[in-house]
């Protein structure tokens, strides 16, 4: 089988396309893709997330999780706080600007990204998620 | 839907973990998987490619093409050579060490994209292949 019908080298052109469209659609809210999510995900939590659980939900480096939030802090749009059970780990929250501005690049995000994957129909789409969770959530 | 749900997160991370699989198995090579992309497509290649052409059939920038062709140089994988046909064009080239290293780093690769594929059967990773190309072949 040639090279360019390589599953591993469809699935990085794929996702490069899927990212480059939402990375668009958050440049007007001077997001990127991985600022976003973690600003989604600590929008989605009733009390917030540690960075060790951020980087564990993201399957991303601490390193990278502590740099992505500290992004996101100095554009007004999370705080660490001391978690109310042990005050020597922090939470990362959301501000009321962070959940404002997260609201907005949702929007965006999420049509851009529904037309890049236009060429499949909404059974495809459903199918797709369903084999990437298997390949994501492999148990070890 | 939760962050954590969305088909774009879902497809980069399984794609990073096709990546690491791949990277893995290329090292004891000397490649990365860019470097084994370009490696392949010019073994796959009767007459060499252009780095143009190279640029356009991997969607990478022209400057990392130069850049990966460089390196495979450097490592006496691949040659550029003036093309027959126009001699301002230069084609890159595999050497005979470049095509004997790829056939052995294909056969490592392959074996651990297709372990990291594992959580999907035969008629899954056909649909995978059949979705991604046409996600990544849109005509524009």
């Amino acid at each position: 089988m040639p090279f360019v019908d390589n599953i591993g080298f469809l699935m990085s052109r794929a996702s490069g396309q899927l990212v480059r469209a939402t990375n668009a659609a958050l440049a007007e809210h001077g997001l990127r893709v991985r600022q976003y999510s973690v600003l989604s995900v600590v929008c989605e939590s009733a009390t917030g997330e540690s960075q060790r659980d951020l980087a564990e939900v993201l399957a991303l480096d601490p390193s990278q999780v502590v740099a992505l939030v500290d992004d996101l802090v100095r554009a007004g749009l999370v705080e660490r706080r001391p978690s109310p059970a042990d005050r020597r780990t922090k939470l990362v929250v959301p501000t009321a600007s962070g959940r404002t501005v997260r609201q907005q690049a949702a929007t965006g995000a999420e049509a851009r990204l529904a037309a890049a994957l236009e060429p499949l129909d909404a059974d495809e789409r459903a199918l797709l998620r369903t084999m990437l969770t298997k390949l994501v959530f492999v148990p070890v």
